[in-house]
């Protein structure tokens, strides 16, 4: 760990630069893959784009307890490769068409394809983790395969949900939990791991990682019902009129009368041939019973846990400004 | 690597011991995955039975060069986990209904299911090989690794057959290669390692893996026509039945004149609706051609292959006996 003495001429690195230090690895990965067809839908949804935000922490993680962050680069790159294999296995069940804009692996390809270079993409990330300095990689495996299976029960709960009446908030909560927040907190123990954190910061690393993923998430679902399409880049109430359970349905199930219920239902909505009318009417209702406000209430309250934990790390202060930094952005993001 | 002059004691075990100790192991393994949810799909495939070929093989590999096999059992159990999601996740893709006489994951549960929790049975596997010993663990991930992506891209080119025309029989050779033989081959090299063979040990063990899987698989061709339904299991045909480009059908095709291509064609069969007669039909000129003779001549000279490998390999004959002994019977069996 970096000793306090030094740590005034501390430069940590910013999520922009984090950034383009993944986006470049990417394409070397990405170049190394080559045309071979079995590599061509790889290639095709790490090149989609995105926030890289799980690499991005893991970067921020080493860079917490060690300045040169190089030894944390591969393994993060593992685990954004890992992502885009469970996104791109997950939109054949979830029969998703689009992916940031454009279709998804299986409607581009076919689902046979989708399955099985996401396999290939699995082991790719285990290749890649295995470029972790030795010394440390059994630990860091360890973490990896065990938020690897959580992120496969987390999709597990969602489908079930999917065929359930009734979910209640808890139970939405633990399944983003393990669907979303787990990989980023692994992401960020791992990278904790590698610079050279004890076991006490590293545990902090992790659930600070959780609780931001959670918040994450929860902001994640208020945009789609209250951000601005123009700034996400995606259609104003899809979760709405997918019937998705996120927290706003859930939370309102459980508030709303008979009479509001219809609202929600869309096999009684009388704006089942108007999308536009149905989300107007169910945001409306959001809005009405408040689990708006109760969402941003319970993101917010996520958030301030993730700040608490990092306050509480023992390292100096400036080590954690990106991390408290990026924290900021994520919840008040418009997309 | 065992003294020479210890040989004379050695008791190398059977394949009927490594089976028992391979079949408890599973058990041990369902056992802990319990009753949740995503695992219940991975204790049925496990637990379907089969020959439990690759994790002997691995074993008797470890065999050959240190009497205590005990390292190897966790690589060899990771080594049937990822084959077993292999065939999970193939079934889907080949849309087959029926595994062992029961039912496939993806028939009895859903698409889904047989997706989701074949990913969580790949994460098991690497968690299964992360309990080699770690002075050699990296180098057996890295040929877990290596052949893990030749049975993807083994199960692409299969798939690619599917919608050619024309496959040539040397085509079909790289195929099951990739999607048989390297598994078998690297849980022999892993075996290897583990038994601490050295590099020209460990690359024998690989190509001797490589020649007895060619041989195998083309004995599985053979017996799909020419086998007896009462010992394979198997209705007889179904090869030919599901139209599979397998190396009786290639060569056939390679052979056959005008008027007897169109025997081997579905679409022009005047028999499609009469499935005995079709396969009837298809084996009788596979017979005529002597394409059986030339199947036999290739899977009997990857054989020979094989146990010249073996041959060459400098340890003590008797420490190559189990292995020599698998390869016969691997060779005249009839199911």
């Amino acid at each position: 760990m970096e000793e306090t003495g030094k740590s005034n001429q501390v430069e940590l690195k910013s999520l922009a630069e984090l950034q383009q230090i993944i986006s470049e690895k990417i394409t070397g990965f990405c170049e190394l893959n080559g045309d071979k067809e079995i590599f061509q839908p790889v290639n095709y949804i790490m090149q989609l784009g995105g926030k890289r935000l799980r690499p991005a922490l893991c970067l921020m993680a080493t860079n917490v307890f060690c300045d040169n962050i190089d030894g944390a680069v591969h393994p993060a790159l593992a685990i954004e490769v890992f992502h885009n294999f469970s996104l791109m296995h997950d939109d054949i069940m979830d029969r998703a068409p689009i992916r940031r804009g454009l279709p998804t692996v299986h409607k581009k390809w076919n689902d046979n394809v989708a399955i099985l270079s996401g396999d290939a993409m699995m082991i790719q990330s285990y290749q890649l983790l295995m470029k972790t300095n030795p010394e440390v990689f059994p630990d860091v495996m360890h973490v990896f395969n065990e938020v690897a299976i959580d992120v496969c029960e987390g999709q597990q709960l969602d489908m079930n949900f999917e065929s359930r009446v009734s979910v209640s908030v808890a139970e939405y909560e633990e399944m983003i939990r393990l669907k979303t927040s787990v990989l980023l907190a692994g992401a960020m123990k791992i990278g904790a791991i590698i610079g050279g954190a004890d076991s006490v910061a590293q545990k902090a690393m992790f659930d600070f990682g959780v609780e931001l993923g959670m918040s994450f998430q929860l902001w994640d679902d208020y945009l789609d019902a209250f951000g601005d399409g123009k700034l996400t880049g995606k259609l104003v109430g899809g979760d709405i009129l997918a019937d998705k359970k996120t927290f706003l349905r859930l939370r309102c199930m459980e508030l709303a009368n008979e009479e509001e219920k219809k609202v929600l239902l869309a096999n009684n909505s009388v704006n089942l041939n108007d999308p536009g009318s149905r989300v107007k009417s169910v945001v409306d209702l959001y809005s009405k019973l408040g689990v708006d406000e109760e969402l941003k209430k319970e993101a917010e309250r996520r958030h301030q846990k993730a700040l608490s934990i990092l306050n509480d790390l023992k390292v100096p202060v400036k080590r954690k400004m990106q991390l408290q930094l990026l924290a900021e952005q994520l919840l008040n993001r418009t997309n």
